[in-house]
C-alpha cells in the first residue's frame, strides 16, 4: 500500500466515523469545555484524604507543624478547586438540563453565568464546614475496623490497608455533596471508590456512625438505603432493589425509596442479599452469609445463611 | 556486616537466582524485544475510548474542531501504534508457537519477517474500520444504562462513572481484535477492563445490543458465552462452564462451546450462576438473583433465586 | 464575599478542623517520618515482580544479558530499599507499642536505634534468600493456570493476563515478610494485589504448590487458612471464619486458628464458602459452586453447590 492509498483509506474511515459524532449526540461531547474531569475531581479526593487523615495519605506532615496553618492551606487550595469544579459542573448541567435545577433560582431570561460562579463559591464553602464532622465520624469508623476484625493488628493497619475504610471514608466526603444536590461530582468519587475498594456505595446512601466492611469485593449499597449506627457487612453483601415502578410511559421511575433499611447493630455475613425499599433488617439482627431477604427481619432475629452442602455420588 | 561480605552473601544469591533463570523457562523473556508492552497497548485502548466517546475521556474537544480532521488524526494515530503492536506479537506468537499460524501463510522455509508487518498493516486497518459501528453500538448501551437503572441521572453520568458501560466498551473494542485471530492483545485489553471495572468479558464473547451490567463487580463472562440483545445483567453473574472435557492425554480440551447463550431481553440479577455451554437462558426469561441454573429455562420463564432467609433459635 | 470575609471564614474553619486533630488521634500521623509508605513498597514490589518474571514486568531484559549481573543488580536495589523500608517500619512500631517485639531484644533502657537498623539489614537478606524457591513456586502455579482452564492460550497470556497469577504470585512474596514478624509491609503488600486483581489474600495464610484462582474477584483467603497442594479456586469463593472467640473483656482475641483447612487436589467452584477453623476440606474433594460449608468434608466427596432454580407463576 503506497502511503497516498493509506492516507486515501484513512481519510475515508474518518468520514464515516465523523458522521457518527454528527448523528450519535449522546455519546459526545464535542465543543463541551465544561464537562467535569475525572482526574480533576481525584485529585480533590486525594487532597480531602490527605486533610482527614493527616500523615496517612499524601505528603508526610512534621511534628512542629502548625495545625492550624496546614489546615488553612489545604482549606484555601480545596476551597479553589472544589469552586472551580462547582462552577464547571453548574454550568454544564444548566446547559444539558439537569434535575439540579434547585441549585439556583432561574430569573426570566436566564440566569447569568456570573451568579453561577456565585452558587458554586457558596456551596464549596458549605461543603467544606462538614470536614470536622467527618473527621470524627472517621475515627469511630477505624475503631470499628480494629476492634471488628481479629486480624487488624493496629487501627494504623486499618488506616492503611483495609479497602472497607477507603470506601466508607469516599462516601463520607461524597455523600454531603450529593445532599447538597451536586450532580455528577460525588457520583464520580463514589465510582473512584468502587474502583480502588471493590465497594459500590452510591453517595445518597445514608449511613450511621462506627460503620465497617470487612474485605469488601462486591458489596454493594443502593442510593437511597438508610443505615443505623454499629453496622457491619463483609464483602459481596447487596443492599438492593426488589422491583422499579415504572411511569406510565413505560420508563422507570427515578427517585422513591428502593432499598432497605438496616437498623443498629445489625451484623450481615459475606455475600447476604437484601432487597427492597419496605425491608427492613431489625436492631442487633444478624444475617447469615448467603441469605436472600426481601422481607423486613424482626430486631435481634438471627437468620441463616446458605443451606448446608449436600454430598452427592460421584 | 562489611561492604565486603554484603556484596558476597549478594552475588552468591544472585548466581542461585540466575540458575532458577536458565532452568524455569516458563516464567522468563529474557531476550524478548517483542513481548506486548501491557503500557502501551493500555495506551493504545485510551485513545480508543477517548474516540469512540469523544469529549468524554482523554482531552476535551474544542466546539469549532473539524470533526473529520479529529478522526483522522486520531485513526493515523492508531492505525500506527496498532501496526507496531501487532507486528511486535505476530514475531512474539510465531516464535512461540502460538495456535493463531492462520493469521499468515507459511511458505516453505519461513516467512521473511518484513510479510508479518505487512499482515500486521492490514490486520489493523481491517480492525479499524469496525470503529463507527461500534460508536453505534455503544451509544444504545449508554442508553440501555441510563433506562434499565432509575439512579441513573443522566447518560452523561453513565459515560463518566459506570464500571458496566466501560466493560462493554472495551469489550467491543477488543472483540474485533479476537474475530481476527490476534493472540495477546484483546486479553489484555480485556484483563484492564477487568481491572477496572470488576467484570471478567472474556474477548471471545458474544454479545448483541443494548446490553448493561448495573454494578458489575464480580460478573464473569466465559470465552464461549452467546448474548442476544437487550439484555440486563448485574453484580456477581456468572456466565461460566460446567465441565471441562479433556483430550485421552488428560489435558483439557481447548475451543468447543462451554458457556451459555442467553436470548434477548433476559435478566440475570446478581449472583446468579448460569453454567453450560448447552444451556440456553430462553428469551425474556427473568433469572433471580443467586439462583444456579445448569439446564436451559424456556423463554419467558421467571425462575426464582435465593431461598428466603430461616430464622433460627439464638 | 469580600477577600476578607472569605479568609477569615477559611481561618475559622482551619481552627476547627486542628482541633480534630488535636483530639482525634487514631487517626493522626502528625510529626510522624517513619510511616511506611504504599508507593515505595510499590515500587520494591514493582522490582520483585520484575526480578521473579523476567522480562515480563518491567523493562525488557535483551539476549545477551550476564543473568547474575541483572540478578545483582536488582538484588542490591532491593536489598538497600528493603533495608530502608523495614528500618522506618520497626522504628515506627517501637514506637506505637506493636506486637512484634520479637524482632528485636529490647535492653533494658530501650534499644538504640542503631540495632533496628541492624535488624532491618539481617531482615532483608533473610527475605531476600527466599526468591529463588519462589521462583520455582511461580513457574508451576503458571503451569497449573494453563493446564486448568481451557481459555488460557499460552503461559504468557497466564502471566501476562491471569488475575489470580498476580494474586499468588504478591502473595508468595509477602508471606516470607509475614512469618519473619514484619508488621504492615506485608499487608500493604497484599492489599495492593487486593485491588489489583480482586482478589483478597491475608499474608498470612499458608498455601501449597501449583496453585490457581481462576477469574478471582472477591475471592477471600483468612489470615490462618491452610491450603495444600495443586488446589483451584474460582470467583468470589470465600476462606472464612465462623466466629470470633473474645476476651474477657469483650474484645475480639487476636491470632488462634479461625480459618479452614484445603488438602492437596481439592476444588471449589465460584461463590463457595468454607468457615471455620475446625473445617476441613478434605484431599481431592469438590465442592460446587455456592456452597455453604461450616463443617468438615471427608476426602474425595462431592458436594452439590447451589440448588436448582426454581420456576414460579409470572
Amino acid at each position: 500500500m503506497t502511503d497516498n492509498e493509506r492516507n486515501e483509506r484513512l481519510w475515508n474511515l474518518a468520514e464515516r466515523l465523523a458522521a457518527t459524532y454528527r448523528h450519535d449526540g449522546v455519546i459526545n461531547r464535542i465543543g463541551e469545555k465544561d464537562l467535569p474531569s475525572q482526574a480533576t475531581i481525584v485529585r480533590i479526593l486525594d487532597r480531602l484524604l490527605s486533610v482527614v487523615f493527616p500523615g496517612y495519605f499524601g505528603d508526610p506532615v512534621p511534628r512542629d507543624t502548625d495545625l492550624c496553618l496546614f489546615a488553612a492551606t489545604n482549606l484555601d487550595r480545596l476551597q479553589g478547586d472544589l469552586t472551580a469544579v462547582l462552577d464547571q459542573t453548574l454550568r454544564f448541567s444548566r446547559r444539558h438540563g439537569c434535575t439540579c435545577a434547585s441549585l439556583w433560582t432561574e430569573p426570566a431570561g436566564g440566569q447569568p453565568e456570573s451568579d453561577l460562579a456565585r452558587v458554586a463559591h457558596r456551596l464549596a464553602f458549605e461543603y467544606l464546614e462538614n470536614l470536622p464532622a467527618i473527621r470524627t465520624t472517621l475515627r469511630a469508623d477505624a475503631q470499628a475496623a480494629y476492634e471488628g476484625d481479629p486480624a487488624a493488628a493496629s487501627t494504623d493497619e486499618v488506616v492503611l490497608c483495609y479497602p472497607g475504610l477507603l470506601a466508607i471514608a469516599v462516601h463520607r466526603l461524597a455523600h454531603p455533596l450529593h445532599r447538597l444536590g451536586v450532580p455528577l461530582v460525588p457520583r464520580i468519587m463514589s465510582e473512584w471508590a468502587h474502583h480502588r475498594s471493590g465497594v459500590d456505595i452510591h453517595p445518597g446512601a445514608e449511613i450511621g456512625g462506627s460503620f465497617f466492611i470487612d474485605h469488601g469485593t462486591g458489596t454493594v449499597i443502593g442510593e437511597t438505603t438508610v443505615i443505623g449506627d454499629r453496622v457491619k457487612l463483609y464483602q459481596g453483601v447487596t443492599l438492593g432493589a426488589l422491583s422499579f415502578p415504572r411511569n406510565p410511559d413505560g420508563s422507570l421511575v427515578k427517585g422513591g425509596r428502593r432499598h432497605p433499611t438496616v437498623e443498629d447493630d445489625a451484623t450481615i455475613y459475606a455475600g447476604a442479599t437484601i432487597l427492597g425499599g419496605a425491608t427492613v433488617i431489625g436492631r442487633g439482627a444478624v444475617i447469615g452469609g448467603g441469605a436472600w431477604i426481601t422481607e423486613s427481619v424482626p430486631a435481634g432475629a438471627r437468620i441463616q445463611g446458605g443451606r448446608p452442602g449436600v454430598s452427592v455420588a460421584r
